[in-house]
């Protein structure tokens, strides 16, 4: 522990963005691309194929050429490649976008600049590699300083249980109703839709409070930050990034994101998913150790694998339970979280 | 979040030792060192100065080649240098203990391999340069998979509280009684002190609870870990690395470290000590999650701040509140808390 030393990254791209969708033929490999013309339409100007693709975001064909001549600042590498290696006919296509002048940011456990043509061409064209996934600015350790604004954070019973959406999801709510408020990212399809981020768990473990200070600085009074969860307090792997986050972030109001009909944490043996009364009181122990305000301001619930029978029920029986609002904020949007925090905090 | 990428490194130290003093004039410059010849007398072969040394450890003067002769394997820069940066008189001396043949040890900000000279010779002579506060190797995530064997885990209400001297202490103490224990280091100077361990700040944070896990593996049941203790789940900037490291310990038994005249957290403002009863229920809620069996067994005190009488009167009240034995490891040893084990579970 030693506050003279610093440690990775935060992340800022330049928007718009042309979607590189390659050669892929399955929309869950291009789920980053989705996301970013699900929740950022506006700065997503084109799309980018190669011959062979089957997915289609319904977004104009472009070129890089075409896209620099529209204003497109970023290409965004939105696809997994099969086997994370970035294959020849991508090189050839990332190489181009490099010619035309445009960053490439990309989120594969690879990094761009490990491909000898895509380093060089970068070089020679003077434009930038973001491996968003990677990075190597510094931070500083947490001060643990209360900053000025107001921060809303997810916190989940689980991994992968709908963190980002319900953030995302959240602010969308929030902004129509007149709030001044922020989507912050902490992993890699969050920068992405964000155009800045930090992808906590790729930060050393004595930064993790830093980055997330660094993420959502002094603001505005009526300004709130809608912060990305990551992991969750009962996840044995990664429970430290979470608290680190829940520290760093000092949030005001906390989120609650759960599966009603999942059991067991992800990818782990033996854990169960705690039940959500013990869940928000831990959630809450721990958030006011940094912000002893902190209240919990409504239930996010994760319902694709539930009938709409199973869902109605899930929502009155957790609303009775937590006496917060419940919703799902697929199927339902996050209107009734922002109508609470409307309720709760004014505007 | 994602199982397949990895992280940071584990580290292992060929011993015996030859310490490095350099020609520093101050024993706290040269702490790590000290800690060594303390905890690990029979690694420590000898001391090698410079001129204008004004630390001395009672150690037979040795030169690297003398060294060799002896038997040592590695030689341990056990000293900090004022800056940070290696000095030039110093340098020469790595060099010379290459040239004969030694590992290289530090816990220095700047990497040794960053010095050209030191660089160069390590390769020319193959021997390996460890940076412990660095770590090139690999961890996978954590698992939360039950090991065998036992583990006892020292959590502190702060940083820098004697986390690393009560596990230490409390080793020792369980060995004088016949427990099969083993110290594990999760810091700089325990690192050097136990000869392999884990710089558990300086892990990629996907991967601290795998790190500590690593640092942990099965073992016979009559087997104890002892743990080094970091950072504080109250401390805003380090609270990541501590659940983390408490999750992928999976401790059987827990040490409270704890100052009792000390009342703010360090390096950061506004942020108070907790009580004790608070500490332990939150230690004791969140260790529950990856070891529901997890107890606390005593409360290792640092009173270097008290007097005698300061002191028999914080042990008397500490035990009445806590129902614990209290010691400090400094003053007493650890044999109330090993003996209070030997109560609990055996041996």
């Amino acid at each position: 522990m030693d506050n003279s030393t610093l440690g990775q990254a935060g992340i800022v791209i330049a928007g718009p963005y042309l979607l590189f969708l390659g050669d892929t033929k399955s929309i869950l490999e291009a789920k980053t691309a989705a996301g970013l013309a699900e929740w950022r339409p506006e700065l997503c100007l084109g799309q980018f194929r190669l011959s062979g693709s089957g997915v289609d975001l319904n977004l104009p064909e472009m070129t890089p050429i075409e896209a620099v001549k529209k204003g497109v600042k970023s290409m965004i590498v939105g696809i997994a490649p099969a086997g994370g290696a970035i294959a020849g006919q991508w090189i050839t296509a990332i190489v181009e976008a490099i010619e035309a002048g445009l960053d490439i940011v990309a989120g594969m456990h690879s990094r761009l600049s490990a491909v000898p043509e895509i380093a060089d061409a970068a070089k020679k064209h003077g434009v930038r590699l973001i491996d968003v996934r990677h990075s190597n600015n510094s931070f500083n350790t947490g001060t643990g300083k209360k900053r000025t604004g107001r921060r809303v954070l997810t916190v989940g019973t689980d991994c992968a249980i709908g963190k980002k959406y319900a953030a995302l999801a959240l602010e969308k709510a929030m902004k129509e109703r007149g709030f001044n408020a922020d989507f912050r990212a902490t992993g890699q399809t969050g920068i992405m839709i964000a155009g800045r981020g930090v992808a906590i768990d790729a930060v050393v473990s004595d930064f993790i409070a830093g980055a997330a200070e660094w993420l959502s600085p002094d603001n505005t009074p009526d300004h709130w930050d809608v912060i990305e969860g990551q992991g969750s307090l009962y996840h044995p792997a990664y429970s430290g990034v979470t608290l680190g986050l829940i520290h760093g972030s000092q949030p005001d109001a906390l989120v609650i994101c759960h599966e009603p009909v999942r059991d067991h944490i992800l990818s782990v043996e033996g854990y169960s998913i705690p039940d959500l009364r013990t869940f928000i009181d831990l959630s809450l122990t721990v958030a006011k150790i940094t912000n002893p305000n902190v209240i919990p301001v409504g239930v996010s619930i994760n319902t694709s694998r539930m009938t709409v029978e199973e869902v109605e029920k899930a929502v009155i029986e957790i609303e009775a339970e937590t006496g917060l609002p419940c919703c799902d904020p697929i199927r339902h949007g996050a209107g009734k979280i922002a109508d609470n925090m409307q309720k709760l905090f004014g505007k």
